[in-house]
């Protein structure tokens, strides 16, 4: 059977296997297996597309993997087939700060309705997301229908993870302080819905917080939510209160995206960004690999930091010296 | 005379069509202009460096062209030659919604010790950046020691000016709504100075605003500015009044850069942005422009946004296209 009718064939130890070994295709860097990918993920994608998305961002400790198993075991409950990914720009320094230790959500890992992997660590972050990408294709064609994409609240991850997902539930300390950076770090603008977490911890606290963000969600002035949707919600995922209210807010917000067609136009939007993001990555990657710009650059950008090029004379004479050597290859 | 030696002779009339006549160069697209271009670049650049260069930000209607008018006469009467350039991505499109207008600055402009000089109108922001940077130099060379840099508050022109100059000055309106706005978009923690314009309008709400702005200033801990800086003044533009104190705000800023080192460090690292981002803007040029990419663009995008195919599978596609056209060429 090839790989994509073992992924096509329905829940199995048989598509577990296929589903690994497709990322790990996918992941792979050899080029032979990058044609191949493509190729997989070409044949995978008219049956892709019909799960939900769901983003999850939050600072380390502020309790993600409790609250994604919590959730997890909450959905396959409920007949659903629950795939977690993560995207982890630091994955590849740190040996992994997300999912990486697989003692991590033993009990959502351990049932079969739902698949974990861990942040690929393939360098840059745009190489990261583009691998979690497909890797959501391939668990969509696998027939997993929520996929719940995990990302540490650092760099740019939010941002790559919002542009991939359907909603994007930003989790909380019951802490003032903490808030304030987020909005700082303008996460909160991208948030579709913000959570409380461990709001055990001190209800009166995350009492306070919830009021808190919800005001500053109000002046901000977040667009692409409705004044429908509960913009703030307390959760404790330690004691397993709050999971339903937090999953019928997404499944409102799920309802409202696909009828207003605000869900399709979006994967769209998506699809495309992603494209070019890719294409420019590309551009850039070519650019700094290719031998005439690399014995040429560290001469120029010693002049331009002395100031004895102009920045932009120097852009153009490495651009040429890139371009000429594809004329003469 | 060269060109160069007509910059480089001092102040006269002589100089000021020289100036006029390499910033129309600068700003041409003819590829053998460009080559001239780059030449005398390079020519001027041991030269320029000696200036302060401020930008000046504010939405339309915060009086910028009046404030940078009474700034500039307020600085030529110290004994300075001030230099004026825009920044405005959408002079191609208005004819120019900055310094179009030949009557606005009418009393600076007709000052030999002034030079005043609309927003290229090349048509995109890095485009209109680059031609900006580059007259700049040109301004330095000819020894003008004040180089200010409009530019209104809209997209990203906040960012790539306040990345082409040693301080940015953020003009406001005494008007709470108009703060947040500002603060929303991330112009303030761009701002090294926050200027309550008009303050004439209400005297008290300039007041409101300096308070509430200096409060969110320490709350966003803007981390390129030292305690010892005022955060937020008040000016009156139209009665002269609170310009002193602005120009002591901003002196005390750049000998505190000086003598840190800071500013040195800065305009390196600008310089260095400014390579790469002139570099990547012309790979995304050079992609969009090959008539193999363009011909194939269309029914892949089309794939793309009907699902047919994955985004990172078409990126490849299409750089595959455009290498192979080098290749064969």
């Amino acid at each position: 059977m090839s790989l994509a009718a073992a992924l096509l064939a329905g829940p199995s130890a048989a598509q577990r296997r296929a589903i690994a070994k497709a990322i790990t295709l996918l992941e792979s860097t050899r080029p032979d297996h990058r044609l191949q990918a493509d190729a997989l993920l070409t044949e995978l994608l008219p049956h892709t597309g019909k799960s939900f998305r769901l983003g999850i961002s939050g600072v380390p400790g502020v309790g993600k993997s409790t609250f994604i198993e919590a959730l997890g075991l909450f959905l396959i409950e409920r007949g659903h087939r629950v795939a977690v990914l993560a995207v982890d720009p630091s994955s590849s320094l740190s040996g992994g700060a997300i999912l990486g230790d697989k003692t991590r959500m033993e009990r959502l890992s351990m049932d079969e309705r739902a698949f974990i992997r861990p942040s690929p660590s393939s360098g840059t972050l745009g190489g990261v997301a583009d691998k979690t990408r497909e890797a959501m294709l391939v668990c969509e064609a696998a027939g997993f229908d929520i996929v719940i994409v995990e990302t540490v609240g650092v760099g740019q991850s939010e941002t790559a993870v919002a542009g991939m997902t359907d909603m994007y539930v930003l989790l909380q300390l019951p802490n003032a302080g903490d808030d304030l950076q987020a909005i700082k770090k303008g996460v909160m603008e991208l948030a579709d819905l913000v959570v409380i977490n461990k709001a055990d911890l001190d209800w009166a606290a995350a009492t306070r917080a919830q009021a808190q963000i919800g005001s500053s969600l109000r002046n901000y002035g977040h667009s692409g939510r409705q004044a429908s949707h509960p913009h703030v919600l307390q959760v404790s995922a330690l004691k397993s209160t709050g999971l339903a209210e937090f999953w019928a807010a997404v499944d409102l917000y799920r309802q409202e995206q696909v009828t207003s067609g605000g869900l399709e136009a979006k994967r769209r939007a998506q699809a495309q960004d992603w494209m070019w993001e890719r294409i420019h990555s590309g551009l850039r990657q070519q650019f700094a690999d290719a031998p005439a710009v690399r014995a040429l650059l560290p001469e120029i950008t010693a002049q331009v930091l002395q100031g004895q090029l102009a920045a932009s004379t120097a852009a153009r004479q490495l651009l040429n010296r890139f371009l000429e050597t594809f004329k003469h290859a």
